[in-house]
């Protein structure tokens, strides 16, 4: 996507600072485990949807210092000595990758990336990997609300106009289709990834002709196999529907089907539902309305309550910068690191306790009810718990309010982090978008409706291993103790 | 910065679709003429920082449909015929195009760009355009907010790990600083930019060491002229503050002066106000307090009038994602036509009032008051309308309320659209970035302060040339005349 170098450097300065201090205090090879995560559904949706994989991979395996890297940092920094210059261009990343994967239905606090890495390695790479988990797990979470608000309907992603800069309109293209989205109108999204690619005219084609009746015939001769034709620029149901109908009956005269009218301007109920009735009053009904023009899932599904008869929409801006809440705060912690040879686990406390991190190497289990097939909970346990991975009777609690509790037995645990890079090496191969697609439908028949809809969604629970729990009371007490 | 070729398909499909149309019905080659602007001022501001043209200059120069564009086109539509795609192999931007500088201060409905050119070479360039046209202006006009509630203190970009993707950190970065912040975490948009690069550590370098004041000394050592020490990781002034107090008397001992301390969380105004008194007593007065944490120029003026003691404002999300309004809706709409082989100026109506296009070829003038060297107005008028720039008495009026208006005569018209291509060929030499930010700085200076206040600013007017209101005035009567 870009010129692989370019990207090395897609990260913040005190990174390289810290790398730096590392190899300073000959430190920089001590193994370090740091976790991704977010605190915080956006959107007051009750889950999220994980994307953000496939980029992240592509960074990692060309991830290398060149010459021009190398050569900026040292005008940068009078302190860096060049040893340190010349261990950042043998750089590679050795360590041990593990991610959910893309359309994993996800909550928060559950780590959705480890690293366990030199520290040197972990800490490079922190701010790209934030900095596309964020973005496009927030636009696939986006377009999961849209979806849900139109389940059946086509629904198309036309933000890129709007989007924040030229990756944001691919990477979110790519992240809504993850999430259910049937095709973009980016081209580049398309023949980069695949994704379907739709796309009509605009007002400006027809201001561009003497009269719309003309410019709406010409559109439907060049490209006959796929009119859509734009019918608000003058008057939607006074101009622009009679003037699709005749072309659409033009179309009809050489055994062609109109595809589309699309109304992107005015009460989209009302003209949905007038244009609805003429065309079949003049025996089209199969050609199919889209409305477009600043929606979002809460007017999409105002519109529905409505009735409005649009059977395709195109949402732009709302989804493509996730307006309401633009971005997705996760963060990446320090759990857990070597120290005399062994790993510690490592607590960050904070004021806020919902900020208080949850220390150790983590593994992240969805517990599957096996006689519903529906999640029961999340699981957050240490690597080396057993019990969990065997089916044992765990007990299972609300971490912020642990007299929510139950017990389960007859569950599976299914294993959420995958592996993905393995001393340094790709250990998984990445699916195919459509894959990604099916997988996510999948994973949203595992939750039960009350964790899915759009306003005040019960709360799916994430709960902590009872050894877990017991370690972050300790790592706590020491803290407080020791005064730091 | 991307593979040339990779971003002339950063489009929208119906630009494609509309281009094929024209080919086929033998008006590829009509001249069009476009113009980019927005309708509304972002944040409740009352003005907006241009930024975006050196991104557009930068896609021009390698706008060219290369094999494997034309390879993806061929397979996306079976309407398009081999001939078409020929045409594409052969695209090159012929055309004019006109901007206005990077760090203008602008206006609503002021033409920032003006494309002239084949109707063929118009309507592929709309999307890219307004696509960097609409992330940079948001997010230079976000800048120069927080730039305002602190014109004296220095001003940090953060963004990197909540931006919408690579792209944003990198041109938002840039964007930042052309209004006027002093340096971006951001080491590709310093290598790329020659922007100043600032960095400190993180809480996971205090986490990764058994103590904290271990960590700082660790730090100061490895990089002891550029001390910047983050003090809240377990508890700022009962240990951050005094811990790193401790490492600048160190680094006094060997003749070198502690930076900075950084506060991310807690009550900023409070924990900047004692760590001030703190530093003081320890004869520290040159260290400099930073602070961050979820910042916007609200939570800084707030914090300003509480006396924070804060001299470095380190500023993330709500600057990189613009997030109170993460997109500016800036539009390019036809204004004029070769019609017979003339220019026709065109409209485009709209049951909203302000949505009506101001049709024709014009120029933007920033009209100069030669007493005050204060802008009076901004005005629109036609490219071959003498008098403005001629100096002549002038009538500018409010387009929304014609009866608010005045004469102006001892003023100087400043033209703003700039020659950037002409008959295809860059005829602008871009500035450096320090040209462009202390252009900026003159530009500030035009405006009266009313207009540039954070809340309720005055509204600064933009006015029609008399001639271009008739124009528009006879050209809706006509439309209105005809029904269309």
């Amino acid at each position: 996507m870009n010129d692989r170098h370019h990207l090395t450097l897609h990260t913040d300065k005190y990174q390289i600072n810290m790398m730096y201090a590392h190899w300073v205090q000959g430190t920089l090879n001590q193994r370090a485990v740091f976790e991704a995560y977010f605190r915080k559904l956006p959107f007051g949706n009750g889950y999220a949807v994980f994307a953000g994989l496939e980029r992240i991979v592509r960074y990692m395996q060309e991830l290398r210092f060149e010459e021009e890297e190398i050569a900026y940092l040292r005008t940068q920094e009078e302190n860096y000595r060049e040893e340190f210059l010349e261990e950042l261009r043998n750089f590679r990343f050795t360590g041990q990758l593990d991610m959910v994967p893309e359309g994993t239905i996800v909550f928060p606090n559950e780590p959705l990336i480890r690293v366990e890495a030199r520290v040197f390695e972990a800490q490079l790479i922190e701010t790209a990997m934030l900095n596309f988990m964020n973005y496009q797990t927030l636009i696939a979470t986006k377009a999961s609300r849209i979806k849900r608000a139109a389940p059946n309907d086509l629904l198309l992603e036309f933000g890129t106009r709007r989007a924040q800069e030229a990756d944001a309109a691919l990477w979110g293209a790519r992240a809504a289709y993850i999430a259910g989205f049937h095709a973009t109108s980016n081209l580049r999204a398309g023949m980069l990834f695949g994704i379907p690619v739709q796309g009509t005219h605009s007002h400006a084609w027809v201001q561009g002709h003497d009269d719309e009746e003309d410019a709406f015939r010409q559109y439907a001769e060049a490209l006959p196999d796929q009119v859509t034709l734009l019918v608000d620029t003058y008057d939607t149901l006074r101009s622009g529907v009679p003037n699709a109908i005749r072309v659409a009956k033009l179309l009809e005269a050489q055994g062609k089907r109109m595809m589309a009218i699309r109304i992107d301007s005015g009460d989209l109920a009302y003209l949905s539902q007038r244009s609805r009735e003429m065309l079949a009053e003049a025996g089209l009904p199969y050609v199919r309305i889209v409305a477009s023009g600043d929606l979002d899932e809460n007017i999409i599904f105002d519109l529905k309550a409505q009735n409005a008869k649009v059977d395709v929409w195109g949402v732009g801006t709302q989804l493509i910068t996730a307006a309401d809440q633009p971005a997705l705060g996760g963060v990446y912690k320090l759990v857990a690191r070597e120290k005399d040879g062994r790993e510690e686990p490592v607590i960050k406390l904070s004021g806020n306790p919902e900020k208080v991190t949850n220390p150790g190497r983590k593994e992240l289990y969805r517990l599957v009810n096996r006689k519903t097939g529906k999640a029961e909970a999340g699981y957050l346990a240490m690597t080396d718990e057993d019990d969990v991975r065997n089916g044992e009777t765990i007990r299972v609690f609300d971490p912020v309010h642990p007299y929510l509790s139950k017990h389960l037995d007859d569950y599976e645990a299914v294993p959420l982090l995958t592996p993905i890079f393995a001393d340094g090496k790709q250990v998984y191969e990445l699916p195919s978008l459509e894959e990604i697609r099916a997988y996510h439908e999948r994973q949203l028949e595992l939750f039960w409706p009350q964790y899915m809809r759009k306003l005040n969604p019960e709360v799916f629970r994430v709960s902590l291993s009872e050894k877990l729990w017991q370690l972050k009371a300790d790592l706590m007490k020491q803290h407080q103790q020791f005064g730091k």
